[in-house]
């Protein structure tokens, strides 16, 4: 019985991962790799990175399945995903700490005003703007889980006034915590800076949308670290255009990469990232994926459970 | 006997100035104004907000120099300044908070990239560079006091592997501290990202120059908070065009504001900050500055002294 790595990855991309994975596999454990030949019937767990639609449905004896990636919603849109059996997602530490870097510098950079700073260097000007402490700037995460949560904490830590939302109700220390659909309403009146880090489900695609903006404080800052598809983008144009929101820094977009003519790239109001936030470095997530298998074999609970039903 | 209030000031700045001063004056206190008729027999104290030279001499019975701002290296570069009486300069938490926010923003900057990214995305390129975790990166901080210790410590607490160098050894939990040339030599040696937040002084005048710049680890990049006469300009210059140094955030310069025609302004490889770090905020400096006058008045030690013959 083997552990299938299966993903919308490049035979490099395969050997890489190959290499960590069996620095860590159990001994009696057997990896193969769905860019090579390997026995269908044999396949017990897979570990996958965006397995394309249609795969994992043709190993009629998967009985777990563990993500190496974070976010799990373009798997979950498979129709054919076999549902009944256990699906994990990965939550990897270092994956979180480079997460917390870049909320944290996408953060700072609009409350110091770099981006204004930086239009004043194109044209040589020399003006000093008003600039308050973080205790005066409210900053809302959208999101509490592995990721919005540490990155709330970290917000905080650095003297942020920070609110987060969730699903359900949450406590985090030095973070006010609001749920629901008025705790939504609240958290966006009251965000200078609004940073997304939700999962994309059928609930939050499209969240980030003009009645949201609307709703933020006149000049707001946005920072998407989650999923393009969170936001409507014509949206987000219009609301740049008003003033309404006064710069975005986007690390995903709904169509990655960014089509070269697409006219964020050029927006001086956005500040694109190529999907760089954090991704999972095999280095770290192939023991904590293998760690969660062992979990799986010796029947107890594994951690960080999907529940397709709730899309995350 | 009275309390005078001098500096380099709008009328604007002695009214704001004033106001906050007059609301923590202790009773029996008079305070003048220097862009006002006053008794220049009468005044035993100066609040100073970078005094013209000269003008300090003029008043014959001075006992006690509190400084509004932080640096005092102008102040300290008047020859005719009474340096026999005690010289306190501004150490506000506030203020403090203010520098750790500024040298946060600007080393994930450079530790995210970003200005990479920003001339990525002029020209509608995609492409994901390699990210290390702040655990990954060393970060430099030439100067451990009031500014640098505070923003050492919040560096280190984010997860950089901080160094810092200060002229007395000294103890920073979390920060390896070093000292004296042979420290400095290892600090910078060592240093992925150097920020600078020494005073300046006859030692420390041009400290930011070729031969330091050579011994950065190549690519490395710079974080000047300090004071602009810090930096050798050309030898930065010639750095950032041999790609010893990769960028540098400047917030401060030889000639402020800095001239038009400056090259500064164009370079692709210098971010230009009209000298925003930290500025000293009535709000709260008037109140400590006022804190220690009473100390003074009272006989007993006052806090955050100056030693004109060290410069700092
Ligand atoms: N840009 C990048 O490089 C990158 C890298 C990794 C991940 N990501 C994205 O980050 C996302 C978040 O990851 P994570 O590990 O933090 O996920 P997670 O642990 O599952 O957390 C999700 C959070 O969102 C909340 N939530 C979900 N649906 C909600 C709704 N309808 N209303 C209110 N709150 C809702 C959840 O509330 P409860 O706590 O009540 O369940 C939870 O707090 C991933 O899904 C992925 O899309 C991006
Ligand atoms: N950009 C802005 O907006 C802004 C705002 C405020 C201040 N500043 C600048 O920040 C500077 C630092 O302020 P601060 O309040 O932190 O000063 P501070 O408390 O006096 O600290 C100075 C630090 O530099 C060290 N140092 C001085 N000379 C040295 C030398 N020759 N070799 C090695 N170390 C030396 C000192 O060492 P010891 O600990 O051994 O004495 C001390 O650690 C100010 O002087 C000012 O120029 C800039």
């Amino acid at each position: 019985m083997s552990i299938l790595l299966i993903g919308s990855l490049d035979d490099d991309d395969y050997a890489d991962w190959k290499t960590h994975l069996l620095a860590h596999l159990p001994a009696g454990e057997t990896l193969v790799l769905a860019n090579e030949p390997h026995d269908v019937d044999a396949v017990e767990i897979a570990l996958v990175a965006n397995p394309p639609h249609g795969t994992l449905a043709r190993y009629p004896n998967l009985r777990f399945v563990q993500s190496l990636w974070a976010g799990v919603d373009r798997m979950l849109s498979d129709p054919t995903l076999p549902t009944a059996i256990p699906i994990s997602r990965l939550v990897d530490p270092a994956l979180t700490q480079a997460m917390v870097e870049c909320a944290l510098a996408s953060v700072l950079l609009l409350h110091r005003q770099l981006p204004a700073y930086v239009r004043q260097q194109a044209r040589a000007e020399w003006k000093q703007l008003a600039q308050p402490l973080a205790g005066q700037r409210r900053v809302g995460v959208l999101g509490l889980g592995a990721l919005g949560g540490a990155c709330a904490t970290a917000l905080a830590g650095i003297g942020f006034a920070v609110s987060g939302w969730s699903r359900a109700p949450k406590a985090i220390d030095g973070v006010a915590c609001l749920s629901g659909g008025a705790g939504m309403e609240q958290l966006v009146a009251t965000s200078d800076i609004l940073v997304n880090l939700l999962p994309l489900t059928p609930d939050t695609m499209g969240i980030l949308d003009a009645r949201l903006f609307g709703r933020l404080p006149q000049g707001a800052g946005l920072v998407n670290l989650a999923r393009g598809r969170h936001l409507v983008e014509a949206d987000l144009l219009a609301a740049l255009s008003s003033g309404q929101v006064s710069h975005a820094v986007l690390d995903v977009f709904a169509q990655e990469p960014l089509p070269g003519e697409h006219p964020f790239w050029a927006h001086p109001g956005i500040t694109v990232l190529p999907h760089v936030a954090a991704y999972s470095a095999p280095e770290s997530a192939a023991r904590i994926a293998l760690e969660n298998v062992a979990r799986h074999r010796a029947g107890q609970p594994t951690t960080a459970m999907v529940d397709p039903a709730r899309g995350y």
